[in-house]
């Protein structure tokens, strides 16, 4: 990773962090509900989509406060979509990013119901920004929505189990990861847009870069269940081989998917050019990208 | 039910249905997720709330094209919790309304993120609404977002689900009511003021008169399920007492807990009277709650 990148990103997650635990310590709930929701926003993860968001208002030297209460909510959603995923009536996962999933520890009720309570504060808080016009929230939250619900990710996740039944096509495949993992990506960095107040000729370049940049993201993802370690994965290689799923390898071979990663990418590199800022970070985000190996 | 109250509902439940069942209709997302949001949202119920939303815009002669939209999110929110609240993993139910529960219909995985989706798209309602002012959609999004969450709905199904464990004594018991169904109640008739552009002193008191409503609500539901039969109410009755759950007759004995059902009914008669307009029709309201038989 570039250094400029490796240390914006060493200073920002502690921040956005920091940000998400205090929009939950603070809510008056049962204490068990904020434990078992605080449990899964600090199990780890790369925290990617806040840190887009962040990057984009970086890129634009706009100050990052509100980038990092906007990316809390954007994890929240990340959050809660993954605890209901990993519940037993959906992939049935005891493990998550080397850790007991929300619902071996807490039960399943607990688990259902801190996964609605993550979906239903992510809202909560845009509406409550500081220093955001009326305007810019109401967007941010009817984009949350549309990103987040049956039009995007939920979506998304319909179509994928739709997939473990029967092989897809390339296009059935693209269409999946678009909603499933490329909505909420695309709202992170569209959001950093927002905050930044670019104008709408940049805002469309880094909605095509968000694109792209979200099926390198899955293609990677897909290479590393075959060429990654568990260890490295923190959750079990191999499992898509195993359960016959589409993936990119499995529908182009492994050398295919490699060569559609590097079109995304390249296409993603592309769309920043046509941006009116300096966008080096983003450059090397989406290098980034391409080549983490978890 | 008294002649206007009832041609109120008989005008104004159908339009209610059809703006909600268009929000759902025109999003693009697989076919059989939303055959599964529609199929809750269409299986009836009293539309209680989104009737209180239209009540109270209609009590300041205003037109009531906003609060049906009001409405149908809060709708959204009330059957998504139905639809989870109902999974094997929560309350285990086969019934609701007389009609197999989501999950026995479409699968738990499906009912899962159908009640998601409805999560989602409940905010998203709230952040497109027409002619009404960007202030107001932003306090509606806030104000729904603390009234579902932790601190509302889903924090008062934590505690009802630990109630369930041991006998709670009467103020553990308004706790988990003030936040299972009071909350969204509140957030029902408190979004009709909103709309309404209702005074700070009228606000008040409606939402005095709401905590009020929705304790009658709930101790009428435990009467109920007493002396209701399993046909007039579209449910199992008498599994409360079966269950041992704590409830207002359980707590109160059953002449103990009418008694608290018309103090409360009393208290939201007596904040009507200190709002500024004329309350007939939330005052009728109050009477249906206490005396309804399903």
């Amino acid at each position: 990773m570039e250094a400029t990148l490796k240390q914006f990103i060493d200073v920002n997650i502690p921040n956005i962090e920091e940000t998400m635990y205090q929009l939950v310590e603070k809510i008056e709930a049962p204490a068990h509900l904020k434990e078992s929701m605080l449990y899964s926003l600090k199990a780890g993860g790369k925290r990617i989509r806040p840190l887009f968001v962040a990057a984009v208002c970086e890129a634009y030297n706009k100050p990052l406060d509100s980038s990092y209460v906007v990316g809390s909510a954007v994890e929240m959603i990340h959050t809660y979509s993954l605890i209901h995923d990993d519940l037993p009536c959906m992939d049935d996962d005891e493990l998550r990013r080397g850790k007991p999933t929300n619902h071996v520890v807490y039960g399943e009720a607990l688990a259902t119901l801190a996964g609605d309570a993550l979906n239903t504060l992510a809202f909560g808080i845009l509406a409550r920004l500081e220093n955001v016009s009326a305007e810019q929230k109401l967007e941010l939250v009817h984009l949350l929505s549309v990103a987040a619900g049956a039009e995007g990710m939920v979506g998304g996740q319909i179509l994928d189990m739709d997939g473990e039944k029967r092989l897809l096509n390339l296009q059935e495949l693209e269409t999946v990861h678009v909603n499933k993992t490329g909505a909420i990506l695309r709202f992170s960095i569209e959001s950093g847009a927002i905050l930044a107040g670019a104008s709408t000729k940049d805002r469309e370049a880094l909605v095509e870069y968000a694109h792209h940049i979200g099926l390198a993201f899955q293609i990677q993802d897909d290479i590393l269940d075959i060429e990654g370690t568990s260890e490295q994965l923190g959750k079990t290689a191999g499992k898509d081989v195993a359960a016959e799923k589409s993936t990119y390898p499995a529908l182009l071979t492994l050398n295919g998917a490699k060569q559609k990663l590097t079109e995304h990418y390249d296409f993603a590199i592309e769309a920043l050019q046509k941006v009116s800022i300096d966008t080096s970070l983003l450059h090397q985000f989406a290098q980034y990208i391409v080549r983490r190996t978890n």
